[in-house]
């Protein structure tokens, strides 16, 4: 089932978050719980090249390929579905202006402006007709628009009007430091949750999905209350933390327990 | 303080086990709270280069480098150690032939044939005086000779006895393997636990250091009073599986109780 | 003879295309018969790295290297000729706008802007005297401006008349998406046909170069009478494709011929 | 269907031979209509990391993955299976020892030595039960010996009388070579074919399979009535070189026809 | 201490110039005599990858991380200071709005638009509070504005006004072929050499930080005297150059000398 | 000229030594004053991806490429010459046995064992006519023995009378270890220089090719006096240092002449 139409089910979905750009680290990761592997081009480590070797083992292990693109790079959305992406999530969309460059990269004609050649893409998704996943490709990806500054909530009717973008993902953390003006960054800022479940449910009214980056387990159950169906989670630097001091501990617990 | 040393003052220490041949991922793993990260060429993934790249981010961090060799690939022992690796790990010492091999490829004449060339390791650990880092070498960097099978067993006294040969690293699983003669693969078999403890006292009473792999945590603190003291666990699979897990159970109960 | 000679002298050539970010896998390609190979960064898999080591064996085998750039990713431009590329096709030049910009990328002042730095590029083909290298440059580097939507055929004469702009470079696939307004991709659509030979028309009174993609050899002698003389055709998906299918073809005439 | 049971249920089958060490050239190989991939370490270009990560996209694509050992180096066949391969070629396999050290490192005991750490293989292939995956593992993956010197040829009965070897793999080239003592490399040399059938004949006998490298296609007809149920055939040069020499031929076809 | 520390006690600071994108090649340069190293993504080779694995190695060294951005590529001077650079050089700051982009793109809030997510830098930077680093990170890492081009020159004062910007880069070369509209192209022009010393006092009345790339180090005493602190010099082009003339030339030294 | 035509006409030959395993740098110490560059397995970082790649820049700039592989990994240095190397120096061969096992992978039948397959080396040099191309191989690349332990003088004569040896290459660092019992590192060690001569004159007996690692400069007219024809020198190490300390030590000279 695609992306979409598992979001059109109504299912929570998680999606891991890479920032380590090496193909192998994330088959690991793809062989996990997750639903998705969102494979990130702001913060974390991914370029041009693990972008393009990584979503093959997402693939491969039946999990939702998604990007996130640096900040105004919409040359590589493009770029992103044509390696295989399901969807591409686009930081720092602050304005009209940037919502329908962000879609006229994401959507093929008469939409958008994006350019034919899904070289990887195509076949790494099973090929088959190139007039089919033409006319298919606009509703099949999705183009994500974060939300994360002041302008960017002063903007966001006419971003869930903008053709071609298909939802909205919340960048707690940053946005925390926008509602503080820089003095605090909390992505469970409680001054600030009124207005994230606002978000989602305008989103919901504009008919579209929303998603969101859960930096602390505990805010999970709430913001899948408000609405958010796609949440983001778990660095490899998360991952590896979490793991080895669970492992650790084991391993020192046996030690004490002997020693005692 | 050097691997050796803290051995001598009979600390217990923890070496991650790292199989994903990439120098960012191995710089995640270096901070976590191993002791020492030990970079695996046998059944991990890493090969001549990516222990070249991977040493500098252990050091880096403070932590000993060591590397497992493939199967009889004494050539790499050697590089291993020019790239700046404090230990060497070899797989199947199963005579006392292949601890010689082994031991010459490890130490300087006179104690064996290793050839002068450490060109990464030297200025990674502060360079200095080549006279003097020439002289302290054959002490500094450690041998483990890997026993896993009956005929290993059987010649322990004579690879103990062997010059240049530093430690012994048990590898339970294959030793299993060996003691059921391929029936059985379990770290912890019960039946082989007298005999591992055997080969620790011999070790011991050889003035020589113990190494294990603990493939299960609650296996630690048995070891450990045997006399094991370094002890090796998690590669990458691991510590993601079990930190994908964790986060995985900590979200799905937030949200499962915000549904209640 | 550099490209632009070959093209005043009115030689038609064969670009090969490539989209493996594998500088091995060029060079095999540039050992083909081919006359230039162009290194793909919008829809094929090139990046910033791959495009600085697969220009070396294309100047190699003597051929001519070009980039392709993503949209809008005139940074780029500076950048492939500073690595060595003889010329730079960029997608999606919609408005004498982006022509400006391409070409200011592209030049030297006073004609453009592009720094100083041609750090790979200079020694790779030869080196010399800095200052020639300079005073020649702004020639021998060509800049090609895509031509693949309305907004680019209104713009075509502005396009044609701004200094440094040195040829057009037709995509067909993508111009039948926008003659169809998104209803059809044929990169030989007939309705179309008329137009691109008046391009082709066009570019030549103005004294510059056309190029076009290939995707169909039988169109091929059609668009060399109109005008186009770098054709471009091919990438590895297509060469490896053709020649797997052509050698299992003989491998199977042969068993079957055996079995008759 | 694994690569044993359809060479037991008699199926000609076709392994594409890779020589580019690229894991995105090596998923364009694996796309055609080969059978199974074999990544070459002793002339192709494949080393332990390409090795590592070309085999996710042939088991993605549902092809077997192969891998050809450089001369001798048995550690890297234990590898090649821990990474996932179903199978491993070893090149100059010219006496029952050498297929002896072979079998060691491809057969779990007590059948051989290989040590257990499927740590790649494992999850690749869908993982399940380690106890199941391990008594699985000495049937499931194959062991192909080189014939290819006429030492190699004396000892043929031996080689296939050595447990653990599950077939012969005939190198054509070098066989000629050893067959005119130098004087020629000629891969359907007249004079050997007889020999080459004789080899296909006593490995038949034997109850194991029979692969060759087809280097001329003409040739394949006849080593399949031979017995030869693996055919290797096509290095990326080759297949480049076909597609190319295609390509070029029909854009210039269409030329001429207009020019006429 | 910090590179700003050292900047505002009065130091004189040499950076090494790296334009080799390997991680091994900037370790080497990293252990020379300089105080810092910049890895030039303009002219240079670096790229995401290598600036994300080439800044451990130089904080490894104690030395200070620099990044060099391509013309425009503000997005990546954000990713820059998120894998753990100091300091960022943008090229072509040509006006107001040019520094205000950038400086948006290199600070925090309230005085930019920097997103939160120092994924390596953080931890390479020794970690602690993640508030504290927050608080710290806009006064910690500096941004130079090249000045290189006529309209620069003209700009400067509302460059040096923008808020965010740390100091003023010098390019001499493009400087020179600015000046000189395209005809000459020579980092010690005399003719420029007034305005160069005005620049630097003009950044010094505005309390920010001088910075020159110095092509000749004979202009060096000059520079400084005029106010320059931080001189960039010496790609590997040129110090292997200058190290293999230098061994070359002794190497023939003595064995003419042996030959009289 | 080939390497051994240019050693037959009695000139006297200089090697860069390559330990950085990246194409790019080796493609600038290539266009340096070098007559051939070594890339280094042994004690450099070197490894099969790099050898194949770093080849072709020393092609290109046309000079010699030559391969040091590991000790023993005689498998490597077949394929060192089948990525295009023209001679391969073979670490620690202190015996006639290693001799014999270094010239069976060096050479073709009759005179060695080395199997049919120059992928990469054939194509780079020009391809032609494959039978030539064998016909030729044997004398047109040459087997380099390093001598550089007691065991290995002891064998001289033995080693020099191995068919397909074509040289002698001397590791006095090593040497000296030997010669000192471990004691003194020192490559000019005098008490070994008389033995130096004598090994190049047993050499120039044999009608075979002698070569040695220049670690002092001054040395160099002493052994060339003794009749070594090709000098290696300089690892990337060597020429970075030699050159940061010149350009540092020019910039600061001027910045000192300034303050008086």
């Amino acid at each position: 089932m695609s992306l979409r139409d598992s979001l059109l089910a109504g299912e929570t979905l998680f999606t891991a978050w890479s920032g380590v750009p090496d193909a192998l680290t994330v088959e690991i990761v793809a062989a996990q719980g997750f639903h998705a592997v969102t494979l990130d081009m702001q913060h974390g480590g991914h370029n041009e090249d693990s972008v393009l070797r990584s979503i093959a083992p997402v693939i491969a292990a039946k999990k939702h390929p998604l990007v996130r693109i640096p900040v105004g790079r919409f040359d590589m959305a493009s770029r992103a579905l044509d390696f295989g992406a399901e969807a591409v999530i686009a930081p720092m969309v602050n304005s009209v202006d940037d919502a329908r460059r962000f879609a006229a990269a994401m959507k093929y004609p008469p939409l958008g402006e994006r350019s034919w050649g899904p070289t990887y893409g195509f076949p790494r998704h099973g090929k088959g007709d190139a007039a089919d996943w033409l006319a298919g490709s606009n509703q099949r990806t999705l183009a994500f628009a974060m939300i994360e500054t002041r302008a960017a909530l002063d903007a966001l009717d006419g971003i869930l009007e903008t053709p071609g973008i298909d939802g909205i993902f919340v960048g707690p953390s940053d946005f925390s430091i926008a509602w503080s003006n820089g003095a605090v960054m909390d992505s469970t800022l409680e001054d600030m949750m009124e207005t994230i479940a606002m978000i989602a449910e305008r989103v919901r009214n504009a008919g579209k999905f929303s998603a969101i980056y859960v930096v602390e387990p505990k805010i999970a159950g709430r913001v899948v209350a408000m609405g958010y169906q796609l949440l983001a989670m778990g660095s490899e630097h998360l991952l590896i933390s979490l793991g080895a001091a669970s492992l650790i501990n084991s391993v020192t617990a046996s030690i004490d327990a002997e020693r005692l």
